[in-house]
C-alpha cells in the first residue's frame, strides 16, 4: 500500500475538519474509503450528501469498525469518552491507529490514553488550520496546504506507525512537526489560544459600553475591531473545551499577556511616546518572519480588497 | 462647479490614506488639481512618479497656497504645526475647506484650530478605512469604498462648507456620518484603538517568551496569532500619536477590557465551562451585525483561500 494510505479511515466527527480531512484525503487518493459518525443524525445526512463520506454511522464504534485509520475530530471535552465507546465495543482493529486533531494534547493524552487497547497505536496530533466556521459544508480539500501539523506520539510509540499518520498528513498537503504534549500546549496558548480568548473578549467588552452603541461598534469596525470578531466567531464549544483542558498554559500565557499590556497603558498615561513608538515597532519584525515563513501574505488585508473571495488561490 | 469638486486640493502627506484620497478624486473626477507635499523630498518624488499628484512640494504652506481644499494626510501629532506654518505663511485660501484624516478628533480640534484664520472653514474628519501598509505605493481609489468617514464639524460651521466636504467624501465612495469630537473619540477607542493596543501587545508578549521560540510562534501562527500580527504591522508613530492624544478615551476602555478579561481569567482558572460558552457565544452575534452592515463578507478567513488576492472586488 501507498505511503500513508488506508483501507478504511474513520472521522469521527464530521465538522469543518473531519470534512477537510476526508476532502483532501480523496484529492491525494489516500483512502479505498472514508467513513464517517456525528453527534446527530443531520450531520452525518449532510456529509453523505455533499460526499463527504462514503458511508455514515450514528455510533462513532460502528464508524471505527474495521478502520486502520480512526481520526478523532470532536471537541475535546468528549473524545475521552468516544475512545472509551469504541473501546468497550471492542471496535478498534488489531493494528489501527488512532489519533485526533484536537487543539490541546497533554489532556487528550490523559483522556484517550486510557481506552486505546494493546495493539492500538495511538499518536496525537493537531494540524494548524481552520477557519471561523463549523460544519460539514465548511470543509474543503485545499485547508492544511502548507500549514503545519503537530503529531506527540507517546516515547515507547511505534515507528512504522508514526511514520504511516506522518506521511498521511503529507498527503493531506501540510508540513508535519513532531513534538512533546506538554511543549505543543504552551505553543498554541501564545499562537492561538490566548489570541481567541482575547478576540472573544474585545468582542463582548465592546457590546456592554453604555456611551457606544452596538450599532456604532459595527458601522465602524472596519478600524480594526473587524479582524477580531472573525475570530471571536468560532466555535463557541470548542474554544470552551480548550480553555478548560489548556488552563496551566493558557493562564501562564495570559498573565504574560496583561503584565505587557499594564506596561503599555502606564505608557499611555504618562505620555511616555518613546516606549510606545519602541514597542509598536518592534511587532512589526515578527510580522515580517511570518510572511517570509509563508504562513501569510503580506498583500495588505484591511482594504479587503479581495478579502474572503473564493476564487483566488494564488497567494500562498 | 459640480457637487464635492475643487479647482485644486492640496494633500499635506502622500501615503497611503493621502495617495487613495488623491486616486479616488481622480477616478470620481472631484478635483481640477491635486497637488501635495510630504516630509521627504523622496515620498513627493515617488507621489509624482506614480501620477498621485500633479505637483509637489516639500512645504506644506506652498502646496496649500491657492487651494480650496486641504487635507492634512498627516500623524496627528505634526498637524497643530502643519496649520500653523500654513497660516504663518499667510497660504490659506479665503474660502478654503480645511479637514484632516487624523484618528483621533478633540485633539485634532485643540491643535489645528487656533491656526485657522477667518473666513478659512475647518470640518475635521476621519475615513475609517486602511491597510496595515504605508507610503505613497500602498494607496488605491477603492480604499474608501462603502467605507464610514466620519466628520466631526464645530457647531459653527459653515453648513455649505459642510456639504460640500460631505459630498466629496461620499464622491471618494464613502458614506459620511457626523458626530462631535468627543464621541469619535470614544467610538473609535474601541473599535480601533484598543484593538490595535491589544494586537502590538501580543505580538511582543509573544516575542519575549523563554520556553517558546520565536520560530515557533511564526511556525504555527496560523492559529489565530497571524490575524494579530497583520494589524500589529501598522504604522508605529501613527499609532504612537494616536494613543498620545486619546488618552482618556482609550485608558477608559482599556479598563473594561481588563475587567472582562479577568473575569475569563477567572473562569478559566475555576474550570467554569458554562459561562465560558456562554460568553463565547455572545461574541458571535455582533460579528453577524458587521457582516450584515456590509463590514465585513462571512467567507472563511482563516484559511486564506483567497486573502490578501488583489483582483477580486466582488466580497462587499
Amino acid at each position: 500500500m501507498k505511503d500513508g494510505c488506508f483501507e478504511r479511515i474513520a472521522l469521527i466527527g464530521v465538522g469543518l475538519i473531519g470534512s477537510s480531512i476526508a476532502l483532501a484525503a480523496r484529492r491525494a487518493g489516500l483512502a479505498d474509503r472514508v467513513v464517517g459518525s456525528a453527534r446527530t443524525e443531520a450531520t452525518v445526512e449532510k456529509a453523505l450528501q455533499l460526499g463527504i463520506i462514503d458511508e455514515g454511522f450514528s455510533s462513532a464504534a460502528e464508524a471505527a469498525r474495521g478502520s486502520d485509520l480512526v481520526v478523532l475530530c470532536a471537541p475535546v471535552g468528549v473524545c475521552g469518552a468516544i475512545a472509551e465507546q469504541i473501546n468497550a465495543a471492542c471496535a478498534f482493529r488489531d493494528g489501527a491507529i488512532l489519533t485526533d486533531v484536537g487543539s490541546v494534547k497533554a489532556a487528550i493524552v490523559a483522556d484517550v490514553g486510557p481506552h486505546v487497547p494493546a495493539g492500538v497505536h495511538f499518536v496525537p496530533g493537531h494540524p494548524i488550520a481552520g477557519t471561523e466556521q463549523s460544519g460539514p459544508e465548511a470543509g474543503f480539500a485545499e485547508l492544511f496546504d502548507n500549514r503545519w501539523c503537530i503529531l506527540t506520539p507517546p516515547e515507547s510509540c511505534d515507528s512504522t506507525a508514526l511514520g504511516r499518520l506522518k506521511s498521511f498528513w503529507e498527503g493531506l498537503g501540510s508540513r508535519v512537526q513532531i513534538m512533546s504534549p506538554g511543549h505543543h500546549d504552551l505553543v498554541l496558548a501564545i499562537t492561538s489560544h490566548v489570541p481567541h480568548l482575547i478576540a472573544f473578549n474585545i468582542v463582548n467588552t465592546a457590546a456592554h459600553l453604555e456611551r457606544v452603541t452596538d450599532q456604532e461598534v459595527i458601522k465602524f469596525s472596519a478600524g480594526g475591531f473587524r479582524d477580531f470578531t472573525r475570530i471571536a466567531a468560532s466555535d463557541p464549544i470548542m474554544w470552551r473545551d480548550v480553555f478548560l483542558n489548556n488552563k496551566e498554559a493558557v493562564l501562564e500565557m495570559l498573565g504574560r499577556f496583561s503584565e505587557d499590556l499594564t506596561a503599555l497603558q502606564r505608557a499611555i498615561r504618562f505620555s511616555d511616546g518613546e516606549t510606545l513608538h519602541r514597542l509598536f515597532s518592534e511587532a512589526r519584525t515578527l510580522r515580517r518572519g511570518i510572511i517570509e515563513a509563508g504562513q501569510d501574505t503580506d498583500a495588505p488585508d484591511f482594504g479587503r480588497r479581495g478579502g474572503g473571495a473564493l476564487d483566488a488561490e494564488a497567494d500562498e
